[in-house]
């Protein structure tokens, strides 16, 4: 049920296709997040119209509201969005630690106050699991330990420590709720042998799989045994690479990548969290990496901002005021084949909702697409040279 | 390239077809509000699938930001908004009635203060005429004076015969413009004759309606006397309600229609301007009325107050938090089709712009159906019994 074909390699660069319960997913892949169990502003019609093979939502966001038993008795996150291909929810991992105000961790878990109500909460790695369980998604994260992109050697020791003892106690978890849904060992403890499985789905996903996550800060021997500890838990479906894109360099994200990309085994699909301006995505796949996820595209829409093969436009420029040509006149996507510059222009002089919802398409497309160039590419076997070429032209062009 | 086909009547209330440069629209007929060349929240796509035959764009607004020439560099009103079925201009009249701050009238037209950039404006009944000729919706409206619904008969009597005479102001340049883009007289005196006509459409729309509209307040003698001033001043292809559902009461107001009904001509569409809550529409067909426009739609779903058969749904209220049923299970949108109440429910608590969409596109589709099922009702011949038992349905419901 769940499987990763490669179908083309290209020095590091990859291209495959990931199998999971709610259809395939071709990578390289950019997933859109749906932080509250919606894109902003696009509905899943658009993201069925710009290509989205698969969503993330945020586990953390989830549970504070409306809380999974809600989305659980709307019948899990699929229904609830109105989204019927592939679903990934992030552990409340990065949020938890990107939250401002009270925070407390011990070996136990994180307690942390809910940004929506102020209320006191607590997630553990059991906690976590279970809650994203509920919602059921294709893909589960485990629940990690993220420190800032620049603290020292021994909190970052220490928070990857932590992350893999976590690691051990959300596989333990998962694999509890998987055997009580198929009336596996835990099923007897909870449930009277003489009392008929319950129609639908009150148990959680049929098919959830789990994903740990590398931490280590930007320290190379801190990354290299990550990847030992969690290889060594277990058999996995796929890995991701966590704290990266947190506040480092550049030059270290990619450094950090390419140490730790020998160490991977082949065949598993790797997803570098938190991961989406477009250099980025070319710079990744480069070096070995399968899937991303960011809410660049949606926020710098709403920004006004649209990624172009030519480097990004802002939109709000008073230069585009009668431009009659689309924003992108490469682009397939609603925005570029229907609007003027100057529409959208007006429309976001005019604080207009259609125009945050216009460019926030175009760029989840952009991302997209570029994905698919990316696989091309790889299967015509020079894409270094292709993303050296990309690179000179989106990166050197002057800002629009 | 003008007509009006009436396909049935049942006691005053009509069902026809109304034959515009942009395409059929049939009636009764609900137009949505694009004030600033946009249904707010909704693409033209949503428009379409929600069954819209016409929209409705300010010229006040438009006039303002981004201002009729940039429309018009940008290909007209119908390719800025990617709208290539029928539109209506009002004619800037109610907006600049309607401002806070400064205004002043005189026989030639009015002083405003721009609610943009606070620049001191004029608008006339030519320069009102000429701006919608270069947006080139298929019916432009003439600039007419509104007053308040609660006025002395003294000032609505000034209102309404300072209309009037606008109203000839309006019609002669509105010809001259018509006659400068056929080759007409006034073509002769600014344009060579050894010159060739310029390709494109740079001398405004090819065919444009000039629709007239009604003022009076609420005194059935200066309506009817209204009515005869503008069947004096020429043959028109459609004519307007104006200065209703402005703080009068609705009594008032299907009062109006009532007197104002018996004395306009059966061939002329009739279009009750800013009048678009379900009830009001009913009763408006009852009296007679074909076209209505209205921002209630999308003003409410904004706020996340939902029309359904059985009345206002506020889908904020707690209550539907868990509620799997669609909004309005008699609705075929992609709303209600596709999401419960509990999830609608949800982007409104967390804010998520596509909650504001899904439900504007929702009470658009309410009022289109609404339409169509009143077409079918009048054409069926008992128009006041099914509007009864509307009516019942709708009103004694309690509010959700």
């Amino acid at each position: 049920m769940f499987g990763f074909d490669i179908s083309s390699v290209t020095g590091t660069a990859r291209a495959g296709s990931l199998q999971l319960p709610h259809g395939a997913v071709h990578t390289p892949c950019f997933m859109p997040v749906g932080t509250q169990g919606t894109v902003r502003t696009l509905s899943p019609h658009d993201l069925r119209a710009v290509g989205a093979e698969i969503v993330l939502a945020n586990t953390y966001h989830l549970h504070v509201r409306p809380g999974e038993d809600v989305v659980a008795e709307l019948g899990g996150l699929h229904r609830f969005m109105g989204w019927d291909r592939p679903l990934l929810t992030d552990s409340g991992g990065f949020q938890v630690f990107s939250l401002e105000g009270f925070r407390r961790v011990d070996e136990d878990g994180v307690e942390f106050q809910s940004h929506v109500d102020g209320a006191r909460r607590r997630l553990t790695p059991e906690r976590a699991t279970e809650i994203q369980w509920t919602l059921g998604a294709d893909i589960a994260m485990a629940f990690d330990h993220v420190v800032p992109g620049g603290v020292d050697e021994a909190t970052a020791r220490d928070a990857m420590e932590r992350t893999s003892r976590w690691l051990e106690r959300c596989a333990r978890r998962h694999q509890e709720l998987a055997d009580r849904r198929t009336g596996g060992p835990a099923d007897n403890t909870d449930r009277p042998p003489d009392r008929p499985r319950p129609s639908g789905n009150p148990l959680g996903p049929v098919r959830q799989t789990l994903w740990p996550i590398i931490q280590g800060g930007t320290y190379p021997a801190l990354r290299r045994e990550a990847v030992e500890r969690i290889l060594a838990v277990g058999a996995w479906n796929g890995i991701a690479i966590g704290g990266l894109s947190v506040g480092e360099p550049k030059a270290s994200m990619y450094r950090t990548l390419e140490e730790v990309e020998p160490r991977l085994p082949a065949a598993l699909p790797r997803y570098l969290m938190g991961v989406g301006f477009p250099e980025d995505l070319v710079a990744a796949v480069l070096r070995g990496v399968d899937l991303f996820d960011c809410v660049a595209p949606t926020r710098m829409g709403r920004n006004g901002t649209a990624f172009t093969p030519d480097g990004v436009v802002n939109i709000r420029n008073a230069k585009h005021r009668t431009d009659a040509a689309p924003l992108d006149p490469t682009c397939d996507c609603e925005t570029c084949t229907t609007y003027s510059r100057g529409y959208l222009r007006h429309l976001f002089a005019a604080r207009e909702l259609l125009g945050l919802r216009l460019l926030s398409l175009h760029n989840v497309r952009y991302l997209i697409r570029l994905a698919g160039e990316m696989r091309r590419a790889i299967a015509a076997g020079d894409f270094a040279g292709w993303a050296e070429a990309w690179r000179h032209r989106y990166l050197q062009s002057e800002p629009a």
